[in-house]
């Protein structure tokens, strides 16, 4: 299974794609999109063109976004889910289906805490996927939700297939 | 000109076209989207299909939304961030400019105050567009929103014909 995780954001949305199999977990792409226009309607416009072509390139069959986190800069939330629609519109528009994860599940998952800091980050995302030259701090961070999506799809796999041989 | 306005929302979207002439301001069509879908991705793309559908039949040129009032509910100024997004993006993948506007504005154009009620906004809207049915009240605010960028647009237009004439 080929999983596409987004880190989206209003300037710069990270992407990254991994492969999923019995062996193991391999690194296929990574991205940032820079959302470029005069306002928001333009900025994601450019963000929906962007990230449907890497979709188109890659032809991922799952996808990963990460939740977002409500702070307290509510102008800021709001920018960033504006950014985020975008974010899960583009996969669904390809018909995949959509998981969502919050950011500590991502870090408890790939680093083992959840509350490591982006070098942490970027630093397990290269230990998982060997040889992965990463294309910035947010592409590390979508390539982690990405890693958290499979590895979650692993273990119900697992799970379904323990559950079939204590059914037989 | 042909003038789309657009209130967004997660569940329901409200839309309204008016034609702008030197003559006056004409109702053509209103409506509501509904998203459907079990997930937010669902219903993102659901939103997206409904409004450029909108678009392709009614042809606007130009389109106005209302700015997100960002208010101390984070968790639903993010959702409506989200659906916000997508009243952007469709004008603006249309290639049409997309105006924005302040609630506040939008009322003291359309009603005279800024603090209007719902049923106060639907009453001006139907003295200002002879004979409008209303597909109800998310539909009343977008045709007060295509007003609102309608009655700046010829306001523009008369100042910038009253420039052209002090200077020739």
């Amino acid at each position: 299974m080929r999983v596409i995780g987004i880190d989206p954001g209003l300037r710069r949305t990270g992407w990254g794609v991994v492969d999923v199999a019995a062996g193991g977990i391999a690194h296929v792409a990574n991205g940032v999109c820079l959302s470029e226009g005069a306002d928001l309607a333009e900025r994601l416009c450019s963000l929906h063109v962007q990230l449907t072509a890497v979709l188109a390139r890659h032809r991922p069959e799952a996808a990963a976004v990460e939740q977002t986190f409500v702070n307290k800069d509510a102008a800021g939330t709001l920018k960033l889910g504006q950014a985020r629609a975008i974010a899960l519109l583009v996969p669904a528009q390809a018909g995949l289906r959509v998981a969502e994860y919050a950011p500590n599940a991502v870090k408890k998952t790939v680093v083992g805490v959840g509350h490591a800091d982006k070098a942490q980050v970027a630093h397990m995302v290269k230990l998982q996927l060997a040889g992965v030259e990463l294309a910035g701090p947010d592409a590390a961070d979508a390539l982690a939700i990405a890693l958290c999506h499979a590895h979650h799809a692993r273990f119900a796999g697992r799970m379904q297939a323990a559950l079939d041989g204590a059914r037989a």
